[in-house]
């Protein structure tokens, strides 16, 4: 058995039993996003019950602190939330895999950040356990976005491991992303007289040719090979089936390394593009791998000596928005998250717990 | 006095009146397409009056022919149907100028088949006047497309003018039209991975590039230059605003100098975009000025000697269809058609019931 008891209306979770039935009873406590509350009062009373944990709540969002006064602080972070229901629910073991919604995307991580919190009681290090909600949705609600503005104290700390799903590798830093809609204009004519306008399709030619003909950057970061991208992802252009268009528009999402701030993307973006008109949509900037920190190396190499870069954006950029440099490291094939068949092996839930304890064991 | 009475329920045209006052009988007579009973029922019965005149009605297209055993055979057509009332009916007299819907699309040039219907006993050439519905609407609502396929003998004659505005100048023939739908594939991929997809977009470089160098011909037939054009009307691609698309469709137009065939500029597009996805999704002949036939060269000469050639595609097309030699000849400027403001020079009017007179009194 896993565990999960249901007392007065509320539920209770076991956090004496292992790391794989801690699992199963995460999963089992469904909390799509916006309804983790539930989930997060039974991960706030467990944490509770430990006397060298300093607990506190914000939202669904709970942050559980040893104030051993050691000379370093880890944050380790996961968020309570999942896509979803996709009739994967409750979790189910096949063998050596655990299916089930939230068992890859990240309630195994979860799993192993709340086994530690709850045994750990003299780690080598000071440790943040941060569990956030809505990290499934838009940024605008997202736990870790609204800790981070309202009590970035609580994020404070030398380095950060954020456990979405890396198949137990680090991988470190992030890249950014910028969107721009880049606009082309001309002038309507009846498509019978072509020649009376000009055709804002045709003149995204040259356009389409940068973009084709685009060399992007691969920079080498602590060691780290980050890859960029400049793609269109939309075009529009036309009014009716008979007339010459006066716009085309084209959308371009720029992924660049954690070597470029947000406004380098932009001015490069804007370099790459002169002559044409740009409106930037969206941006968020990459997170630096940190590996020369030597918290973070010290913990890659406990975990196998192993990292690699992270080409999508993830939550670490915001702890590097706040001067912490952090890594992803979690049980799971990152490709497997948001799938009906989502699951994980539990080897890797296993082996994640020891490799952190063994980490969090040694004094500094 | 324009002289419109109604009647026992209804409207009666006086066609004794001059032209620019049968002009305003048949604008203040609403007859937005679909709706054109009152106004064919008021067409049929004011022809049915000359004994002259074999009448005949198919729908609302009212036909009306000589049979004077004359040498040639001469179709005079125009539509009856109007686009919707903006605001601007009844029809006003400003000085020189006639406002109203339909005034200049093609009131005016129906006004012009009607008085020389009526008052033309013995033309020097049989006349077929026909007056058509739903010309602004759908092609298959068409109601001279309808007669092609039901009496094509109705049609039957060695030219046709079609009253259509030509600020009273011929215009000879009209261009073809086909749409294309060129798609690019290509393989989805999270745009912070783009190199494991293929970007549909980019790839549509080389389509764009064809488009944009692309060389129009201006073939000159029977003395007129004609002018294509090959264009982009419309372009469609994106997924999402993390993943690189994997379809890029572009609609083009390309407009045909009547020296082609429908099958002729097929090809001719599929051999400029070779190596892509075409699905043809709209097609309609040109048709040739014809204006080396006799009777057309006599009618241009009568008329002043100018012909221009005609861009756009008319209805000119179906008699082209049916072997007959076809030109534009009307009041009004097209480039007001449509419009809210809608006038017509009342002397254009004046001149083309003239000029039409002077060369259908000649005997051949």
């Amino acid at each position: 058995m896993w565990g999960l008891t249901w007392l007065d209306g509320r539920v209770h979770l076991d956090l004496s039993a292992d790391v794989v039935a801690v699992t199963r009873q995460l999963v089992d406590i469904e909390s799509v996003s916006h309804h983790e509350e539930v989930l997060a009062d039974a991960v706030e009373a467990a944490l509770a019950a430990a006397p060298h944990l300093e607990v506190q709540r914000r939202g669904n969002t709970v942050v559980a602190r040893t104030h051993l006064g050691r000379a370093e602080r880890v944050v380790i972070a996961g968020h309570l939330d999942t896509v979803p229901v996709n009739d994967n629910l409750p979790s189910r073991r096949e063998g050596d895999l655990l299916f089930g919604l939230g068992t890859c995307d990240m309630k195994g991580g979860d799993a192993v950040i709340l086994r530690l919190a709850a045994t750990l009681t003299e780690p080598g290090r000071d440790v943040t356990y941060l569990l956030y909600d809505a990290e499934e949705v838009e940024s605008v609600h997202n736990g870790l976005r609204k800790l981070a503005e309202s009590d970035p104290d609580l994020m404070a700390a030398d380095f950060a491991i954020l456990m979405e799903p890396s198949n137990g590798v680090v991988e470190a830093g992030c890249q950014g992303t910028l969107r721009v809609e880049v606009t082309v204009r001309g002038e309507r004519a009846h498509s019978a007289r072509s020649w009376m306008g000009r055709n804002a399709i045709h003149d995204a030619t040259v356009l389409l040719q940068r973009l084709h003909d685009y060399q992007p950057r691969r920079p080498v970061i602590d060691g780290l090979t980050y890859h960029e991208g400049l793609n269109a992802v939309g075009i529009r252009g036309g009014v009716a089936g008979n007339v010459i268009p006066d716009e085309c528009v084209l959308t371009v999402n720029y992924r660049f390394a954690p070597d470029r701030s947000e406004a380098e993307a932009e001015a490069h973006v804007r370099e790459v593009f002169d002559g044409f008109d740009i409106v930037v949509t969206d941006t968020a900037p990459g997170a630096l791998p940190g590996l020369a920190v030597p918290a973070a190396r010290a913990f890659v190499d406990a975990v196998g000596g192993t990292a690699n870069p992270k080409f999508g954006w993830t939550d670490v950029a915001r702890f590097s928005g706040l001067g912490v440099p952090a890594v992803n490291f979690g049980p799971g094939d990152p490709t497997l998250a948001h799938r009906q068949d989502e699951h994980v092996p539990v080897a890797q839930i296993i082996r994640c717990e020891e490799q952190l304890r063994g980490w969090l064991t040694r004094t500094v």
